[in-house]
């Protein structure tokens, strides 16, 4: 058993009154390092009763050998130990509410039939109505088939419930958007495709999720083509978004531009992709892509056609080789890949100032121990270092904008409006090589990727609704 | 512009200040037959103001010329009317709530990453664990494709949102159960079944919903085969249900037993095919199904293979002819087809002491006037009668007991529990001709339906695990 992350359990204990008192017990705990914070009776009894007990610990490793020491107690049964986060995954994480209660006939005849009638006659007239007088308007469904969950990989729809129901916590909580799982029994493009295109009339958007490379390109690709709400599959733009805005910021703190630098990612699948995509479309022109085969070229056909197309727009100078040598003269370095492929010597041989994204999960390419003095400005994916790239920045507030402006599509342009509008939640003052990206609790980045997101989808005739607090402005 | 059961406008109004005063307008309002209820000042201003007026009115029909009253007014821009139906559904009827609010940093690692890592593993290595941990354990679907929506036909998957939103609140208010629509943009059979299965991870249950006849019974029957979840399709067995609880008590009232009566089933759809079985679980034996081209009966071979079966298992007596040959002699008829069919001629020649639900909506088949003092009991599916044999008694109870016991099917015995439990709360000695059934608002229906039906998924061993409330209970 382990509790990576937990620092509270709960035991469920049946005592034998006869045999064991209650003070006891809180004494054994005590010893093995437990202290009891809350205490419920679950079937209280004269012989036996049954108790919860909420044990903090210091240190999680200590649960499995304080869960035997209750266990051998004479008069104890240990029915159970819980830990908090399991706790807070019982019967999941989201729950659907009405909006307004069903007290009376009256009610009744307004929310379902006789009244609900003429609303859908209303639809049915006019499907653009669907936007406003259903769930549509601000529902997103967050899809997944399961296959590339987290750092886990292929754990299947029922395992990925848990990841898409936090996502939809977090559309719910960050930006007031109400997302909904749906977690598909098929790993099929074409099925996907088609099982999404029919479920898209409930839905104002489409978030695809941890669904692996690459058929996440075509699915993304073809469902955009047919539906006229947007489809976003976060793991690739979320990503992206994050770590061009990253990027701004630390190119401020060593005073270069993206025209001039050479970009160096390491890792070419879904994200790996996408972001090269927008740091070309932010300005970036030497960028080389690195992947088990070492740099992608265009004197190579790789079996993976999506690689043919990427050497097709990047490594303008057609460089080949290793990691090791193409990382040489780099002012940046992007890692989408695995723990420790990147060395402290191979951080030396880049150009002054070296900014390192090392984004692999759930360990690093490259600590920020060993990144050391090297490494001018150095960002992860991870909580507990400083500069969290963390895709949370981002899609809450597109999303919410998407919505906002009745978007069909998140455009390139929306995504980079996104990303300057994250950087831009760091002040100049604010600004330093342990502060280049907001804290996903900061209550400014919301608002902002918002607004950018609807001036752009306005500016770029995405938008097909424009809202009430943009229709006095420019 | 039409305003069925709507008693209640809201006139969204743009006054010129320096023309008209607020007192002008209240009398022409009051002069048109309206009330005003409530005042919002959307913009105020100093020339021009914007102002939304609550307006009660005794006789919607009047709307229209009270709004062309103050259209005409001069410095009075009528901006919109609403009416109160309308703007209830203004941006859908039901939101997704997190269970637990993101504060900090430590909420977010334990219902995200990278605490839900474990959770996920978790039902990785136990599948089963999916319904404990995720929505699974408390979430329906409730799945349209919009072809068979209310009386209103093939109105497609947008303009059904409404009815099926509509449906999850009633789910949630009625009986906690959190359920969520979801709309297909396809009506082919193979399809909706395959995207049924790929969603079943997500959830506890299917309700099938609006389907047409014939698809929907294939599509049932193949999914409750293909999936370990019940799938139940409404218009089918919520109806069926609930007009078998209606005839339990008729019957009492008029001292007949099932297997004593000659039932007349007028309308061999979906619901009327669904409702014959049942009764014929309940133990009547002698019924005759009708439809367009007469009695259905064994002689005949139908191009509508439904009916085939349907003739099979019906009409022991082989009647033939139409509706007022085959309702001679008849103790019930159970209409489930369209307005006006049935004369009072037609009840005049039935068996002493007539039963007659008249179910077509949404105008029943015989009128309350009409039947008069020939039909001893008389239900319809209508609220303003007597006697509404409402699905919403049904299947609220049906899921929330099914989930409990996390039952893989619901079966022919649980609804028939159902049946018997939502006609046992109407008690003998408030048993009479205009109450047979309990009202939709009745508090004992959903708990009275739970226990029946997770007593009998326990009994006939459809339930995966016994409900806390039943663990000493036989």
């Amino acid at each position: 058993m382990r509790f990576e992350g937990g620092t509270s359990v709960t035991l469920r204990v049946e005592m034998d009154k006869q045999k064991v008192t209650f003070a006891e017990l809180v004494s054994v705990i005590g010893q093995q390092g437990g202290d009891i914070v809350a205490i419920d009776v679950i079937r209280p009894g004269r012989k036996t009763e049954i108790r919860d007990l909420s044990v903090s610990v210091v240190e999680p490793a200590i649960v499995d050998s304080l869960a035997k020491a209750v266990q051998e107690m004479n008069g104890i049964h240990l029915v159970n130990v819980s830990d908090r986060t399991f706790l807070m995954h019982l019967g999941g994480k989201i729950q659907i509410q009405s909006k307004q209660p069903i007290k009376n006939r009256d009610d009744l005849s307004r929310v379902y039939t006789p009244g609900v009638a003429k609303v859908c006659l209303a639809i049915r007239d006019d499907i653009n109505k669907a936007h406003s007088l259903t769930i549509r308007r601000n529902t997103v469904a967050v899809v997944s088939d399961g296959t590339a969950v987290l750092g886990l990989g292929d754990i299947g729809p029922h395992a990925a419930m848990p990841v898409m129901e936090g996502k939809a916590m977090l559309f719910k909580e960050m930006a007031g958007v109400d997302a909904f799982p749906i977690c598909l029994d098929t790993k099929d493009t074409e099925e996907i495709i088609a099982i999404v295109k029919a479920i898209a009339p409930t839905f104002g958007g489409i978030n695809l999720e941890d669904i692996s490379s690459p058929r996440c390109f075509e699915i993304e690709r073809r469902l955009q083509e047919a539906l006229d709400i947007p489809v976003f599959h976060d793991d690739q733009h979320g990503t992206a978004v994050v770590l061009l805005a990253g990027l701004i910021n630390a190119l401020k703190i060593v005073g270069k531009s993206m025209s001039d630098i050479k970009v160096v990612v390491c890792g070419i699948g879904a994200a790996g992709i996408a972001c090269s995509r927008m740091l070309l479309s932010a300005g970036v022109t030497h960028l080389v892509g690195v992947d088990k085969e070492g740099a992608i070229h265009k004197d190579e056909k790789y079996e993976n056609e999506v690689w043919n197309e990427y050497a097709a727009i990047t490594n303008p100078r057609n460089e080949k080789g290793s990691l090791s040598e193409v990382i040489r003269g780099a002012d940046v370095f992007i890692g989408l890949s695995r723990p420790k492929l990147l060395s402290s010597e191979n951080v030396r041989t880049m150009n002054a100032d070296p900014i390192v994204f090392a984004m692999a999960n759930p360990d690093p390419e490259i600590t920020p121990e060993e990144a050391g003095s090297y490494v001018r400005v150095y960002a992860t994916g991870r909580s507990d270092y400083p500069n969290q790239l963390n895709n949370v920045l981002v899609f809450p507030g597109i999303f919410r904008g998407a919505l906002d402006a009745r978007a069909s599509t998140i455009s390139e342009s929306m995504k980079l409006a996104a990303a300057k509008a994250i950087a831009s939640i760091v002040t100049d003052e604010e600004l330093n090589e342990e502060y280049i990206i907001p804290s996903v609790f900061n209550d400014k980045v919301v608002p902002a990727v918002r607004k950018a997101v609807i001036q752009e989808a306005i500016h770029s005739g995405v938008a097909r609704k424009v809202p009430g607090d943009f229709r006095n402005l420019d």
